[in-house]
């Protein structure tokens, strides 16, 4: 199946200049979702990990499944203020604009193994920020996948020395 | 497996006098969270429909593994400003606060049918303006159904009518 003719382009969103790519065609096909998040999980199969961090909220969207069809716990990254326990959070720059993001502080136990999912990787400053809240804890970043990743935008670059996939390119 | 357990109260959040039902702490739990979904998927195992809707965002959490184990499409409703493409939106109150939730106009057609997923029934604010986003896109709605519901908010009487199930009471 050509996944990547389901990514819908939405021009000018979330702002003038940036051309959106819209994972929710994607999402909204049972057969495309189901295949997108097996070759995810066959990529992870034979990596050594305990946890799926998926940061918010569209991470969700790809982690969580691959969590379950793996059998492995699901952490979520939240932006602030939505995470009710004690906290420990990063501020970071964004394509457009700047954020801020969360882990719960007892979600990592010092030495345990996460794989990182997102959706999308465009210029990599969540990512970037979420691998360091994950350090912070003591989690060892085994690998960094993304359903599609934007490669113009050089977001990769960012990651040298971590374990990237990415199932669509463009 | 005593899924109930693995939820975690957290008091004074997100404001003081709540209760705050924290689920990360199952999710956390690769076991228990596989079995929840799964005990999720069982329920819905003989209804007729063609997507699963997921609130943003800890209903995609749960919404968007079962869409995957069913073999079905995921449709996120999300915050204001979220979805790229062209929306519909309604505004309604929350038990602390008020809020607005928005569908992309093609996410349906009229005449598809749909589960609605969320991880938490409180007062059922979220959910009911969830189904008449659904309902105004000519949307059938089979089922709603939740991680976790509180009996004490009583959302459920503003669900009369509709097929709703939750995994956990209390």
């Amino acid at each position: 199946m050509e996944l990547a003719k389901l990514v819908r382009d939405i021009p000018d969103f979330p702002k003038p200049g940036i051309v959106f790519k819209d994972l929710t065609t994607l999402w909204r096909e049972g057969d495309a979702f189901h295949e997108a998040i097996n070759r995810m999980v066959e990529h992870y199969q034979d990596y050594d990990f305990d946890y799926i961090v998926g940061i918010e909220a569209r991470g969700f969207i790809i982690g969580a499944p691959m969590a379950v069809l793996m059998g492995k716990g699901f952490i979520p990254v939240r932006k602030p203020g939505k995470l009710p326990g004690e906290t420990i959070s990063i501020s970071y720059d964004l394509e457009y604009g700047s954020n801020q993001i969360e882990i719960h502080k007892d979600a990592l136990k010092r030495g345990e193994k996460v794989i990182i999912v997102d959706d999308l990787l465009a210029t990599g400053g969540t990512i970037i920020a979420a691998t360091k809240l994950v350090e912070e804890l003591g989690g060892s970043v085994q690998g960094i996948g993304f359903l599609m990743e934007l490669e113009f935008l050089k977001g990769r670059e960012q990651l040298k020395g971590y374990d990237v996939f990415s199932l669509l390119k463009e």
